[in-house]
């Protein structure tokens, strides 16, 4: 039985981590393998781009780099972790993949959405998520949030408001353009009711691919 | 007055590097404005990839991680240093550039002519060199040249005889397929006599360039 894969997706300070994490306990509470990795990261290889590309030291990094890094990392996570764990039935969950680059890359720095999903394909093989689950809230939240936490941005975390918005109009035109595997989950409220939205979405998935 | 770009290619050992220093020697002798570079590497961003790269512990890298750093390197010097030389009129000399990929992943590692060339003219926007110099030697005088100088291998030296015959029909292909930029120099005899060889294909073409 082929394992089952999930990513999720949005901007920083969405909330991603916080519900990966709660998705992962109830998972594990269950019996089921789970393999939990982030992106860019995840092996020796991609944590060693990771950190190249984090360098806040690394300004001068031009946007072309900075695709062929991310698609590098993803590559080798794709190689190496994801497709042995769903070849032994695990249950992937990644924190960010395929749609990050197209809504980061391709529209945020606009670098060519052909481009940016052929080198997509050529990274994974083709891979897709059985489901991507993007947390989406307000930018004005995400910000707010950031304030709040206060934490030394990355070279990253140092764009500009169009940038950002531009990322969030990517994300929204890949979850119109595959509605089926990109579920909108309202990020704003309670951890517990948004913890509750994305379960709406894995449960069934998890029941059917049980049931196998 | 755009500058001009050479570029030199061959397997390891094949004396490229004595035959760059010589070169350059010989332009700044002619109070030529020459940047020397080299790939993967030539700025901060590229040398970090490099170690990446030569690593003899990333063992685990894979094919297609290898060719995103690769050109990743590749997009960072060609933004950051290539161009602005070329647009100051220098003489840029880069050690290894697009066919070295072109022969070392997508002929030796076979993964695919199309997407690496694709790939390719998207790390360098389609700057292509106005001469490449191919130093070609036997594999058989690599090899003997490599036991004498006894050197510690990096990851990509360790690689089979097989993987090197790829690299080397693939140079041949690249020649056969684009003649007037790539130029076959005889590698083997006195450093002198390559050394004059080079110059009988680059002489003519600063003189041009001068002249403009």
């Amino acid at each position: 039985m082929q394992g089952l894969f999930f990513t999720f997706e949005g901007v920083d300070f969405c909330g991603k981590s916080t519900q990966i994490k709660r998705l992962v306990q109830r998972l594990e509470h269950q019996d089921i393998p789970v393999l939990l990795v982030r992106e860019p990261g995840g092996t020796d290889i991609s944590e060693a781009i990771r950190e190249i590309l984090l360098d806040t030291k690394n300004t001068s990094m031009h946007a072309r780099t900075e695709l062929l890094l991310y698609t590098a990392a993803r590559a080798q996570i794709v190689a190496e972790k994801i497709v042995p764990a769903l070849a032994a039935s695990m249950v992937v969950i990644c924190d960010r993949f395929i749609d990050s680059t197209t809504a980061y890359q391709g529209y945020g720095r606009e670098l060519g959405l052909a481009f940016v999903q052929k080198i997509n394909e050529f990274a994974t093989q083709s891979l897709k998520p059985d489901a991507t689950i993007w947390i989406d809230i307000p930018l004005d939240v995400a910000e707010a949030r950031r304030k709040q936490f206060s934490l030394k941005k990355d070279r990253l975390e140092g764009e500009a408001r169009s940038f950002r918005e531009r990322v969030v109009a990517g994300y929204q035109m890949l979850a119109d353009a595959e509605p089926d595997r990109i579920h909108i989950i309202d990020g704003n409220g309670p951890i517990e009711d948004v913890e509750e939205r994305v379960w709406q979405v894995v449960s069934p998935l998890l029941t059917r691919w049980q049931d196998q």
